[in-house]
């Protein structure tokens, strides 16, 4: 590979450091229940993080009862669960502090204690003296170190503070590692540095405490750590900028989760120094399984994947354009920043209106044919792919649906589940401003040797003759059941004609297990949504193994 | 605000290079029409880019077309249109080169030429020596400058080759220079470089060169500039980081569209410039309008909004409301990097705060209302927007319909053209697959004193009910004859729920003259096309002069 330029090397302390159940949990959309976060921090040890922050036992009750069921339920082989706190109230000791005494009970091995390093958020927030801010580090750090635990300091708003009186910030840092931290993580929390800012702060810190650079630290060294979000789009530079500064402990979330613009992706910042540093950072099955795990996170915590996500996102490694499908077929290395297995992730061809032979063979080969020496398919295949694309289906988007093609090219026929005699859809509204609409369907076909006639109702004419469809279908293929619509996407082609317009419509759905696209193109929305939903009944059924009844 | 340490200077030489229509359109998902990219031209005009790379004309039928039709009906107040294309052919002339001559041919100012700089991409894609190689620049730059225009050159696979071979990649750069292009533009094109290899090769290279640094740069200096993509994550602080090392010329995408990871964000990389390192790029509207253009480049592309976006995005200044919201609303400044309101955006947690009245005021001043002093209006206003837009509308892309609600609010009472009754549509096909699909419409309303029953016929139901709505209202209002539906759009909402999704119609209709957007939502899509079809009819009767008859 043209970027993995080092050998790898495993330094003798470096963490990795995962807070998706805490701060990734932040993000608007995501709501972790107990058995959700059980479920994600075997994943995150399976990859090989050293540590797992669970949550905030004691301020969240069911963070109490995560750390609770964890200590009983869980068998992590490389990561340590952290939890996460804050340093004690102004004016009270930190025993007799219910939130401090709240992460002792938790028994987590590592207690992560915010606290504030700019002196604004001490005097403004906290509304009490720098001298006070000082103190409640120092006393909880030495309290629970007291106890046992062993503590990371998360340095809030380090930065900006640093940026405004560096004095202060400073000497947060200088009593937390007196009172007995092993890691300060210095935190972007406002997500605004950028790399050289980040860069010249870490090193001058580390010059003034005297801490050793993340390269040369043995076990018992104080460390430095980041903690960044993406707010000026530079988290994961922001990141390694630390890490060239000298920090060996990283923290960040499962997919940037996290409030705003999101933390740090993990996942980026540990494949870009395992590949492109040549540093050794995981403890387990490791990067190979980076894209499974990701993709796994995000279905527990039902946010839809992001399609553009650096080396795991299903684009990562797309190439669309059929003029260099061919060199790419020879030199793939010349056209990725990495092997896509390195991550566990593949190249994938799209196939575009720029197709070229080469790029459909490649295809084919992804969805199991081989097509080489197959010219004369090979080029009937392409020409329709473009005859198709330039009637505006688009095959990029709809693999099932290219698959389809394919095997009626191959074959000389479509799968004969059924056989559709007609349809009809009906939206009307009775009333006039604020009457709400009613849709139905009816459809006829023939499968099984029956006729089957059904009608289905529905919020709009597509959802209508879906379930329309589906009522029909079941009683023959009862394996459709199985099947449920996720995605259905609507555009209009060459707007210039108002609603005379072609219309394409994209539809993805699901078994439970995997998920296919197809697609349905015409001057009729509703007969390219009947197109789509008819092609994914179809797929669903050749790939769940039905022979036609 | 805390980052934006910098006063504000304008560099005498600067470039902000748009690339969206022709690299942003390689996204898998993305496919613009023309009428798409005679849309999108003017917002990047508006928002004050340098450079709009409109396509690859003679390569790609319809970027011909754009650059046939810009030429006509653009009217660029800041910006200057590129045609993008490649170095001739090994072995031939410049000028024998068809694809060359379609560069000249589309009358673009500015022409962009992709070269190869990385040799193993010479001998082993173009299958040529070097030396042709170079030649291949030379010619084609020599050649395109000998006819006046001005000339960039993107050094393909520059990091990579650099990395490789510094010599050859060199030579590329400086055969650009010597033959006349006034930049080259080294590019990432695998996206896979880091911040710190960028700025020590691009520091290397201006050194070499002799190139002056950007900061220095006089008009007619040689310039270079960085295209990133962003395979690493790092595509934002990779062209900081040229920037930072000489670079005077940033190419990018709205929103970060382009092929697999996407090419760098140029609407982060220009807030970061402006606000962070305090140096004016923009020419036109400028920051203030960056939210406003990302969404509606978004809606034309018909790719959802990324909520986690850097700066624009919808969660950038989203706080969950909790421990700190009192303070928040104090002291902003310490929780957020920016003002939000500096690029546009709000912050979210504040449910109905000044800035939400203030851009209202602004809107209905800029629709001829003057809502100052009118506070209770204002909070009426503002919270039926918000609970509207809650509610999937989106004011933003249909100024007519906000205007409908602003008058509604206004006089209390919408504009009494005509009364609908019920409205029906039926779509049917009668036979199997390859048979055409019908629809009809029948719409029952009171207008001009009668009761009006009139059926239309189209090729799909939205077109038949525009028909029937048409035939109608015709009848008591002939003004209607002029207006024409030109666009129609479809955005499903929340698209988890497969077909039970919300659905969100925007029209827009033409009278010849000018022309007006209208928003329809609903569960169903029939029903949201025709609150937008009645919409736009009712908008077009009003400024046509017309009096309810």
């Amino acid at each position: 590979m043209t970027s993995a330029t080092n050998p790898v090397t495993s330094p003798p302390v470096f963490h990795v450091y995962d807070t998706t159940l805490r701060d990734g949990a932040q993000q608007e959309g995501i709501n972790l229940s107990v058995a959700d976060k059980l479920a994600i921090a075997p994943l995150l040890d399976e990859l090989g993080v050293g540590y797992i922050e669970g949550g905030w036992p004691g301020a969240v009750p069911k963070d109490t009862e995560f750390f609770r069921r964890a200590a009983k339920e869980l068998d992590l082989r490389h990561a340590v669960l952290a939890a996460f706190g804050a340093t004690r109230k102004a004016g009270v000791r930190a025993w007799d502090d219910p939130q401090v005494r709240a992460l002792l009970d938790s028994e987590a091995p590592v207690v992560t204690l915010v606290a504030k390093s700019d002196v604004r958020h001490v005097e403004r927030a906290l509304r009490t003296t720098p001298e006070e801010g000082l103190a409640m580090i120092t006393d909880t750090v030495t309290f629970l170190a007291g106890e046992g635990r062993r503590v990371v300091v998360d340095a809030e708003h380090f930065f900006d503070g640093y940026r405004y009186d560096p004095e202060f910030s400073r000497a947060a840092v200088r009593a937390a590692f007196e009172a007995g931290a092993e890691v300060v993580a210095l935190c972007d929390t406002n997500g605004g540095m950028l790399p050289g800012w980040v860069e010249q702060i870490v090193a001058e810190l580390r010059d003034d405490l005297a801490v050793p650079h993340g390269r040369d630290a043995r076990p018992g060294d104080p460390l430095l750590g980041m903690h960044a979000h993406n707010d000026s789009g530079c988290a994961v530079a922001n990141t390694l900028a630390a890490v060239d500064a000298g920090a060996a402990h990283v923290q960040g979330t499962v997919n940037g989760y996290g409030e705003r613009t999101g933390n740090v992706d993990l996942l980026t910042v540990v494949a870009n120094l395992e590949l492109k540093h040549g540093l050794r950072t995981l403890a387990g099955a490791g990067l190979e399984e980076t894209t499974r795990i990701a993709h796994a996170v995000s279905e527990i915590a039902n946010i839809s994947p992001y399609a553009r996500q650096p080396y795991v996102g299903s684009s990562a490694f797309a190439h669309k354009a059929g003029l260099h499908a061919s060199a790419i077929k020879v030199d793939p290395d010349l056209y990725q920043h990495i092997d896509p297995t390195a991550v566990g992730n593949d190249i994938r061809m799209l196939v575009s209106d720029m197709a070229g032979r080469a790029s459909i063979e490649l295809k084919g080969r992804e969805l199991g044919f081989d097509l080489s020496g197959q010219s004369e398919l090979l080029t009937r295949v392409t020409s329709r792919v473009k005859d198709d694309e330039a009637n505006g289906y688009t095959y990029e988007a709809a693999d099932a649906s290219f698959e389809l093609l394919l095997r009626e090219e191959i074959t000389g026929e479509r799968p004969g589940y059924f056989r559709v005699e007609s349809w009809r859809t009906i939206v009307a509204r009775a009333g006039g401003r604020g009457t709400e609409a009613e849709a139905e369907a009816t459809v006829k076909l023939r499968a099984g040797g029956e006729r089957i006639v059904t009608t289905g109702e529905g919020n709009g004419p597509v959802n209508a003759l879906d379930h329309a469809l589906r009522l029909a279908l079941t009683r023959v293929y009862p394996e459709i059941e199985a099947f449920e619509l996720i995605d259905f996407k609507v555009r209009i082609l060459d707007t210039e004609q108002g609603t005379g317009a072609i219309t394409r419509v994209l539809i993805e759905t699901t078994d439970g297990v995997t998920s296919w696209s197809t697609v349905g193109v015409g001057p009729n929305l509703i007969e390219a949504a009947w197109e789509a939903l008819t092609d994914s009944a179809i797929f669903g059924l050749v790939h769940a193994g039905v022979d036609p009844r």
